[in-house]
């Protein structure tokens, strides 16, 4: 492989790890009291400490941090000098995500997540008795990830125009991304949804926040304008956001179960229409094929046997191979783009950014 | 009456008036495709453009909009021209608001707000055979408020020092009021709190957002400092926060119902422990009074007649008498506070929070 190539992915696995203890700082000083960080608050009965005890448990146990890979990269396209906020924004960035689990959580009653019972099953054990509290404290501990993510950014010290400059993009990509779990729940509702309402979703839901934020954020902390790229970086993050569900959603279906680390089927199992059960629903299946389908859709108790089945329908209407193409052919465009920075930008992590759509399609888990 | 009072109170109308011209004007612009301010995303899908009418119709129902007075007041304390920033500020702290009360109505699974469906019961009545997905909508339209409220501000055209400061401002005062709520939910459980967790309550879930925040957002949009005035700012809040909270529970167990507009006796037949509720369980009760409260507390049919045994009840042992003194105590220390201000700041508005406290003990809804 390519020593550029070689060189991005260690620093990307470097951001992970200086992030992850950075990550776990902060929350050390979000309960000491002698510190200057301390959470006001936190002192007086025990719901809101373990709430926040809850919310360290699962953002640490975060997966690859690729939105702090992105944005740390992104600082480095301007300048290789330690770039002030850069940390806090990805701290923001993090609780960002936090506090969209802990509610997806909420809304669709999941029990796991990353391996462990989810927040709103942790508060479910605790109260067994009162479920109703215990689901209001699980709305509340993702409310407090929600302020805590752009506490941090907004009480960063840095320079008051890239204070505001940051906070407005976090508060403002916070909101695009509650508009995206809207469309994401109006997806599974009534027919078919067509392929630029699924395009919509990955948009909201996911890219803006994920992708297009942490460039923008990290050329702002690096004291660069990101508007003159604007168009350049939204078309970037909308083509590796798509080629990236495209991937995730194919991952889901017809992925490796032993690689993926989680059980494959879940989108089918809880009726979710993603990328690659609405290709599944358009495809030209015979009645019998249908019908399988028709039932495995929503069944939460689909078996193995079942999925299989759906996954040799899939293999013989040619829908696994189409998937992956549109997932390369979105990440080509993506790469080609990010082809142009090396005119413009520090080659090191253009190398990053232009070589990432092509992992993200090739990732097994 | 003395006519700096009665130019306060009509100030106090004028803010009213003016904020909820802005508040209309806002959400207009979020909605508006022609305009600046239009929110990226409402045009895909339904959904997300329903959840910003429910969110607006909720906020412009809103009440007596006490904290914007507040703010505006505070602004005037510096300076008699317009502060930039402010009206975001009241746009900010309304719709933290609104992310409270949605939130609220979620956890209490309550189905009236401001004498309208609340928002998860508007979400019940479109999607009967989904309660789980309408609770979801509920739960993203609180959240959807939540981050519009740090939006505005931190979007607002004004110096970045002021933007930095007064966006920090808010996202503190968010979480600090989720520290609350979840004070508020522990203090229904177990046994009878004391008075010191009552005050816990009530500074974390309201005094802060409440009256805190919109003292110093108000001075920092006017290009004030709160810094140096911030333990007597905090003391002046908690004391009023106080003398509030006390009349607010005073009036849900012995206000006039024709006055107070709605039910009064919710907090008892909710079980909630307020300072009214407090009082009466840790009367000197004969046997037969205890059983009778211990049976209406969290009884939710409970009906008129057990009401006025209750009330019976409260005022044999003085407990009316004895939770007004106590509002009339706390009302006293804010105003004596407020009155030190005369020397430092702008008499109209010093005389406003010179007063406040004393309207907020005596109002009778």
């Amino acid at each position: 492989m390519d020593q550029t190539i070689i060189a991005a992915l260690r620093r990307a696995a470097e951001h992970r790890q200086r992030f992850d203890t950075s990550f776990a700082a902060y929350f050390d000083a979000l309960t000491d009291p002698a510190g200057g960080g301390a959470l006001d608050g936190l002192q007086h009965g025990t719901f809101p400490a373990r709430a926040l005890e809850l919310l360290r448990d699962m953002s640490l146990r975060g997966g690859k941090r690729l939105r702090v890979a992105v944005l740390y990269e992104a600082a480095t396209l301007i300048t290789d000098q330690p770039a002030p906020g850069l940390t806090e924004a990805a701290i923001g960035i993090e609780l960002l995500q936090t506090h969209g689990l802990v509610h997806d959580d909420v809304i669709d009653g999941s029990a796991v997540r990353r391996g462990a019972p989810s927040v709103p099953q942790r508060y479910l054990d605790e109260h067994p008795e009162q479920p109703r509290t215990a689901t209001g404290l699980a709305v509340l501990a993702g409310d407090l990830a929600a302020f805590l993510s752009l506490r941090v950014l907004a009480g960063a010290d840095l320079p008051p125009e890239r204070a505001a400059a940051m906070t407005a993009e976090l508060a403002g990509v916070g909101a695009t991304t509650v508009l995206g779990q809207f469309l994401d729940l109006e997806r599974d509702f009534g027919p078919v949804p067509g392929l630029g309402f699924l395009h919509a979703v990955t948009e909201y839901k996911t890219t803006r926040y994920s992708i297009l934020a942490p460039l923008r954020l990290g050329l702002l902390a690096a004291g660069a304008d990101p508007a003159p790229h604007d168009a350049e970086l939204r078309r970037y993050a909308t083509a590796l956001g798509i080629a990236n569900m495209l991937r995730d959603d194919w991952l889901d279906l017809f992925g490796d179960p032993a690689a993926v680390g989680k059980s494959v089927g879940s989108d089918l199992r809880s009726g979710r229409r993603s990328y690659a059960v609405r290709a599944l629903l358009t495809a030209d299946l015979d009645p019998a094929e249908r019908a399988l389908l028709t039932a495995a859709l929503g069944d939460p108790d689909g078996d193995e046997e079942t999925l299989d089945r759906v996954r040799a329908i899939g293999r013989r209407h040619g829908v696994d191979r189409a998937l992956q193409a549109d997932a390369e052919r979105h990440a080509g465009d993506a790469s080609a783009i990010a082809g142009t920075w090396y005119d413009r930008w520090r080659p090191d992590p253009v190398a990053f950014f232009h070589h990432l759509p092509a992992w993200t399609v090739t990732r097994d888990h």
